[in-house]
């Protein structure tokens, strides 16, 4: 059996993706939806205030077409926390027309194929940063699942080591020649959910995101090992931007 | 034609996910619901009553995502308990806004891949325990199904019994280190749904689930051979837990 | 071209799953609840007494899971008497909470792999009874459909005549092993529905289900060239079974 | 490269499978009901008249099973004709409970592979016919679409021209051995719908359906290179048979 | 890693598609009627004056079958401005009733795999038009979305840039010579969307879609590396026509 690759995890997060029933919603008197609004503005700020304490991230986020129309982003230290939040969610008079055609629970990892150092990952520089993130405040955002590819030839958790800490190599490389433009938050959802990782990128220019994962499809992490799930792009929301897509 | 390993079955399981309709919900009076509410208590009441008579077992969950807001898992002698259960929850008046997103049906089972002894597996100490068990009160579960694979040269069912064995070893001695922080209850469903088993975790700490089948898959049995369907992740609720998803 | 293998066929079958609408229903005035009712166990009825006039078969039951709450199956002579029974249904009143979220149509198919004589398919003795079976009345019921897979190595309709003859030997060994104990309804679908066979198992015991299906896996007709759909088990419902799921 | 086949082009197809929707229907008053009906049969009248004066051809279907309650079937020289079809019929008052849950846009084709002369297909005898079909007034119909596998050693576009006209050419042999039970109408959709071909069945006995795709699979063409949409089955209703269905 | 091919980016393009839900509709009264549509007017209006002013393109269609009865078709040089667009759709009156089944994000993409000159695409003539495109007014249009392959020894992102410009050229022949035909627009949406790239074809005669793509499907960058998605076909609407569809 291949020997797996060092992992060590940070914040658990939950992508909370919601459709707008705008049937329902528009059924309601205009005093039930001031109400729900204002209710629900109540709960984007108690998790700001959770991130201002760095208790948690949060973030919230128009999603572009058909999949979803928001996304709700939350980071925290249990799944209880998360849990607590969807119900929150659900619960609030809002949530009533807030239906769930996707959403994706994982947790920040970091793994040691990078890694040169033989020091525990927890010690490294930075690492406390990236496993419990601030989210970051880009204006757009982009997030998909994926598989490491398990079929004939190509079986990723056949290969060796050394094998797999070669081929993310030339992975890493890509993402570092982008990193001052793309952000990007690694979760792994192996046992959390139906991929196996979760890829959430920030960026203020969309065209960012297009050449980061043309250019990594190229590299034989990519080529060979991956299996993309569906891609989700939306762009930043204030608290007025979200009401802005209930007036 | 390969032989079989011989297994041997227990209680019957139904894993019974629900997502709430809050929109029907939110329609009824205050009187219904609480009505509602009070009704289904007593359903939990019985269920629990099973369990401590030993004539079953019983957990209710809330699952974290778009895929189920809740989860009733029933073990029982024999199906048509468990057809009587689903019956139960249906014809309720609270049944009314649990709609039915994700079901499984099967069977617990025990195989011999890693008994050496050449007696019946009936007679082996703690198989009664374990083809009749008591759900464990852990904090979080975790339900996946999954098939062995039959694909060209990675074709489980066209092996040896001694390769399988020799294979699952593997699989055993992993699932061995992390048995005092998961626990593990397999059960068969060829024949009874869509997949050939299903596996329901039990910890205290989701990072287990994670770290469990992030080492399973590098195993030779999971990387050639395991197919996967959903994951779906709940924490346990209490009648009380349970009556605040509808507060 | 490998020559096919010769078949004869018997009563069109269409097996019927049906969803409750329970928000709907819970609508319904108990006078309009108890009409509906009424006018179904007529239609309930009618179909016994096609069965005892031997003009066809029938049988109702509770489906297990959220893949359907029920299954009418019907056999007939022809598509026609099937297309009458589902408008029936559908033009009954309860048909307005009886949804469709699967079904099967396919025909009685017997064919000459597991015969040795050279006479007539449909002179071989119990061939009439198997053609045009009575359903069993036994308690459990078990549904999935099939195809024999052609992908590469593993293309059965590339086979010769002797190969599949002598591939489908084995397959016939198992089923004869488990024939006092299950009983097995071949149906053949292809031209009629989306996979090529229908399977039809009926047992009083759901294990013989999980045993059959286990057993039959490790043969190379199921490892190498099996393909399956969904698994839908139920068990047989009275007609007062079926009026106490509206109870 | 290799050569593609030569193909000629007739009439426009589309496949408008339609789903009764029962809940809204009982909600109509009885006046409601009659008007809809009485609208929609002047549409269904509009559709024949077209046929006898040979400006296109129409049929209507019973469609057996979940998938489908109804078929609109109709042929016309352009895509607007149909598109202004479909139009009519969602605009009807009907229209409002004929859901859509399938449809297939293509248009008639022949092509040359079963063609010995070198001249013109369109100068061919018969093949005006065949282009502008007036569709087969036998009791059932069937369609399924499907496409030409391009997979690893099976791929159909990777093989010569002289190749795939022996594939076809066993192909054929079958079709014509039917020829006289079965009536065919391929219609080609690449660039129009989602698979490269729509076949259509045309039989006075739904046994042929089964028997002519059972024996094609043995043949090349299918076994290794076709690829199966999903099967649709129904019979041939006249105007009063569509009023029944909302009887 | 095989070496990427540069490309070149323009306007983004949103293509949303729609499905009318006339149950709702026909509950309005004629004056909610009227003035959804007068509202919906305005917006037509305004993205016809965007075109205009050159500052992005617009295109409205009837899409025929069951996937969708609408598209709105937008090009702009932002996320921002469609992300704008989708919202004021969702928010008009109208837009209650005009359900999203699909939609597809993606930017005007030129590659150099046919481009002989070292220069900078961005230099060359007619750049600046194929990147920023006035959508052509024809007749019809057809969409659909592909990947090009990765799978054993048919995966694209292995070639080297060489083999895959060879393999382009083919591909590029093709469609020179459906050029005064059909005209085709490009789209990126690796990063961006689910599929890895989106086809839009423009021409006045739907059979040029078909000969067009039953003709590149011999080539080899469709037989052995193309993976086609869903493809919708319509017609051009004017707002009239677009008004008609309420009538």
């Amino acid at each position: 059996m291949p020997d797996p690759i060092e992992t060590v995890e940070g914040w658990y997060a939950l992508h909370d993706f919601r459709q707008i029933d705008r049937t329902v919603w528009a059924k309601w008197s205009p005093e039930e939806q001031k109400e729900s609004l204002a209710e629900f503005r109540q709960i984007l700020t108690y998790w700001n205030q959770v991130e201002e304490t760095r208790q948690g991230s949060t973030g919230s986020y128009q999603i572009i077409g058909h999949k979803a129309d928001l996304l709700f982003l939350n980071m925290r230290p249990s799944m209880d926390e998360l849990a607590e939040i969807e119900l929150a969610v659900d619960q609030s008079r809002l949530g009533q027309v807030l239906r769930k055609p996707y959403s994706y629970f994982s947790v920040v990892e970091l793994s040691k194929y990078l890694v040169k150092s033989e020091r525990d990952l927890t010690e490294l520089p930075g690492t406390k940063e990236r496993l419990y993130p601030i989210l970051p405040k880009t204006h757009y955002v982009c997030f998909y699942p994926m598989n490491k590819r398990r079929e004939g030839q190509d079986n990723w958790y056949s290969l060796t080591k050394e094998q797999r800490r070669e081929i993310m190599k030339g992975h890493g490389i890509i993402g570092h020649k982008y990193a001052d433009r793309v952000t990007q938050i690694i979760t792994g959802s192996q046992g959390l959910d139906d991929w196996e990782w979760g890829v959430t990128l920030y960026a203020d220019d969309t065209l960012d995101f297009k050449k980061l994962i043309y250019e990594m499809r190229f590299d034989e992490a990519s080529a060979r090992f991956a299996e993309f799930g569906p891609f989700l792009v939306g762009r930043r929301m204030t608290t007025a931007d979200f009401l802005r897509c209930f007036a």
